[in-house]
């Protein structure tokens, strides 16, 4: 079959031939429906070096996936060939406090993980190819009734990672409150459709860019503010002065952490999912008082469930655009340009 | 001014001249916009006799109130003359520990409460009448912009007991989850529209009668059920035989609670919402494993605060029909006729 | 090796030899260090037949149930020969919404569990013999430091089933609280150990027998009341006539339940964990308003880690009495005849 | 009657003669049975002036206060001449969002408050004095039976501070759980009893001084660390390599804040209670994923009647010194010399 690999560090992916991977005893063989091209693709191409991370390449990339169960290792029950599936991205030991409850995204043991910190796509062979190995049965959710593979597959990163964000964050955002979007991309206008879905907190998109602050008015933010110098002062007047319940900052940059810790409200939350690489300086003086503040990263196994439902009735629906595998690189260079429109999603 | 007043127990309300109420010190006289009539009004009317409550008539009916601030006594701040406002309507102690967090509903010192588990329209002057006395400024909750106040009063009863009782359950509603209500009239098809705005919960309506079904789907509902021998047996099959997270019982009758407590998933809320005299015995083998089963009754000041917020975007709209003080009675005449459409506010 | 078993319904254990079982992929073999005896097996003896349970006789008892790993199956890691390990008892499909997160004793798919509501000692060979056959290693929880399996066997049921129904109720048991525990026996003087552990709520523990309130305050109880007619009195004038936050009837029985609900304060809990055949009417008057009824049964995977580390600790410490596989069956004649002390454990 | 005023910023207080309060409408006068001395106290004396704060001296010191109701102002009901009680030290508007569930410690209308952001000791008249005017009867806290004014006075802002630092991290202290106190003085010693009595989590705290870690172990601690080089890498090991779920630091200075992220668990709580001046980059790769950094500030009005049912019970006890109104000086100077054991409390 054909797999689009890295196979090395700064160096370009390659669209090569490869053996199709068959399942050992509890294993999956899922064949893929959509692979979703992520940012952190191009981090994977560019920016790392042998000992940046616990893995090297060569591996197939593809971290967001979905498609249809292709065969079944020995004693797999639960699932049948052909059933639509979305694959859990974050790969963890199963066995560790957090992969007790679903949570490997945080594992405890990521020594006993198929590989350490990473997953298919991610040091293993993801999908970007025919067909994806996954290591265990419990890592391959089933898709709820009428929720395409092509659509499926961003949600399980690009919507799994901000729904975590934004479910942890429920208790401040009940009716009355206010939820600050700060950069409203690829994970930012899913994570404004998630709050109109399950809150009725007022939603403010913060972007620098018209067409970025057009797409936030669809998904339904109540107000949206080009970001600027008197953004802060415009989020504490939208909000009688108090500041927003809720920041969530898709960027991650110096300025972006530092204008959400200045809009914040007391007892609020500030949660940085973007990785801009900035950092904020946190004191008594610097934030108000008690501010949560604190990055996440991607969700855990039943609140990908909880996503995908939302996906299958349609209360969100991340823009994509399809590319065939013959066509992957040039996704990859449209997201680099700044030219793609929504989210990739590779049709093998 | 005119008021409706109840004269004795069994009796009809009759519209009287009365004298204008002044505040005394931290106290506040309302000026009504709009006095919702209640079912409650008719048992106030038919059902009680002396000794049956901590009060008798005579007294002004309507306990659902909103308008403007008329007269402020001694020593309050922060309300203004002519201001939209609200009138909280379980008035307790203020001091106990339920009522230091705003939640008078449960009010453990009824003693010293303004009148026992009571409160305006309720043992003491109602809002059916130009001019309502409010014994505590902390019982006036300003309207946020653009509620006008005939919108607002029903919600402080009609809007605030469903949303108490579902606020509760929030938890239990995440994505994927399905609640029922059963009984959508007044304060159900109110219910519905909160659960719509709040939660990204399957909502399931059952009532046995069709245009109540209709209003249900109006108001948000994914799936209408017309109550029947197997109404139990559709909610398990649309659950893939789990059952509801959360069921809200707003006809409170032995029939409706058994059906309530059939149709639950384990771990589930039974929420018994209206008090239709029914009963359900409870015991390891009547009722799914851990299904938590409560009444609840109105709910608190904060909740009514985020009520208005969702009244005043248009998220809930409880369906009225106006009156002037002088066709009241026909208002509670339709009601008991069943010939009323939504709630009934009356404006004086 | 030999084992207790069941041969049939409505017969008496009978100690047989049987073969040594052998690890399938996946499983894991437990030599017994200690297997608890529970009064659901006097049940399991007297009061059911065929048809009453998804599963029939013959298999062998014990479902408290602690020792060390002896043979691993293909495929099993994470487990070392000779380690120490407790069981976890409830064993369900592994993969339903409930399992996911450990809480298997409430398994939405009971049809894909090893046997259907139930378990090792439950349906399937348990731990009254020299090994136990686990059919998946999942289930099989390592013992934290210096907890001996003769302590930890029936922390397994008997410390889990008390802990589950206690955790639910943490957030209504801040300093200022009442607890009150009905039935101070197997389950209920853990349940005291549980709430002096892990909360600082004022404990009542009520019970008929002298020698169950005695101990009662060796395990921390504040108050002890011998019940009676005054019972519900006495409680409500110990806490300011507000009435118990948290009732746990470990007895079950009609008079207990209605005691609860007479005893609970408004918005508290009342939760029925023995089995004891009663039942409890509830409507808007025969309980205080939002009084959460809901039984519980068992516990979840991580509530078990939870209650070992109490145990480990010498904060939780069921009284016991231990029985060699011969004479297993005094320990049930005891149990029977009221006149065993604390908890029996076989030790093979 | 005799009051410890300061008299202007940066001048030693002086006791001087001054009119006994009497109370307008609504307000109460307490005489004071014991007033406590803080940190800081010490800060107002030195380190600010005009302009640093929204309010001047002069003003009688003394913000942690109890005794007895000595006068109440028309309309005051629920409180009794002679009646024990404690001051809640934050004086919000009463009105806002927080203040409106007894969060006055975050007023968000500190300009309707008694004074912005103070209270009496703060801006207003404290309690170094015979007696104190409090500006309004809900921040007057009856004391539970049997807990002296002396032992209650500390309780209100060393006991109350600790205590809103740990209650809020309760979700993340259950059996298995590691809390690291750091700082053992007045509050860290305080706070460790907190700990002890509210959960049952493993407690580690961590000084640099001797006599700090034998009092930790007095008040409960399970392992005590002489803060160094190698503090962090002893917890990670005292955890089994996972880190602390919750992170206390008493001490907030730069090398503290560090240490804390450092040695937290992912999804843990690093909160931060001293006011030491210190500062903490906080970026994707300075913390664990989703620890969560907050400071916090004092207490709310229902945590402190909690924290008074501790201190009745003794469960919490901090180590106290009294001394007269005319000594009150030399506990200031043995405060900063750093001779002073436990809390010096003001006994006029």
């Amino acid at each position: 079959m054909r797999a689009l690999r890295l196979p090395a560090w700064k160096s370009e992916p390659e669209l090569v031939e490869v053996d199709e991977p068959t399942p050992g005893p509890g294993e999956v063989v899922v064949k893929i429906g959509g692979a979703g091209a992520c940012h952190s693709d191009l981090h994977l191409m560019h920016d790392f070096e042998a000992g940046s991370l616990p893995w090297n390449p060569p591996f197939t990339l593809g971290h967001e996936n979905a498609g249809w169960v292709h065969a079944l290792g020995a004693g797999v029950t639960g699932l049948e060939i052909g059933q639509p599936v979305a694959v859990y991205g974050p790969w963890g030991c199963g066995a560790c406090a957090r992969c007790r409850v679903g949570a490997e995204n945080y594992c405890e043991n990521p020594a006993a993980a198929p590989i350490p910190g990473g997953g298919g796509g991610l040091g293993l062979d993801g999908g970007m190819a025919e067909y994806e190995l996954v290591p265990d049965a419990r890592l391959v959710v089933p898709l709820p009734e009428g929720l395409d593979p092509v659509l499926a597959a961003p949600l399980t990163d690009a919507g799994l990672t901000p729904y975590h964000a934004i479910r942890r964050s429920w208790p401040k955002l009940p009716p009355g409150s206010t939820a600050v979007v700060i950069g409203v991309g690829g994970l930012g206008h899913v994570g404004v459709q998630i709050l109109k879905a399950t809150t009725a907190a007022r939603i403010i998109a913060v972007d620098t860019r018209d067409e970025a602050l057009r797409l936030a008015e669809e998904c339904g933010a109540d107000q949206t503010l080009r970001s600027g110098e008197g953004t802060v002062e415009e989020i504490r007047s939208a909000t009688g002065g108090r500041g927003a319940d809720v920041v969530l900052d898709f960027v991650g940059a110096d300025a972006t952490m530092k204008m959400g810790a200045a809009a914040a409200r007391t007892v609020g939350d500030l949660t940085i999912v973007g990785i801009g690489g900035g950092s904020l300086p946190v004191s008594f003086f610097s934030v108000p008082y008690e501010v949560s503040i604190q990055t996440t990263y991607w969700g855990s196994r039943p609140e990908l469930i909880e996503v995908l439902d939302l996906g299958s009735r349609g209360l969100l629906a991340p823009k994509t655009t399809t590319f065939s595998l013959d066509d992957a690189m040039s996704a990859y260079r449209q997201m680099q340009d700044g030219t793609l429109e929504g989210r990739a999603v590779i049709v093998p």
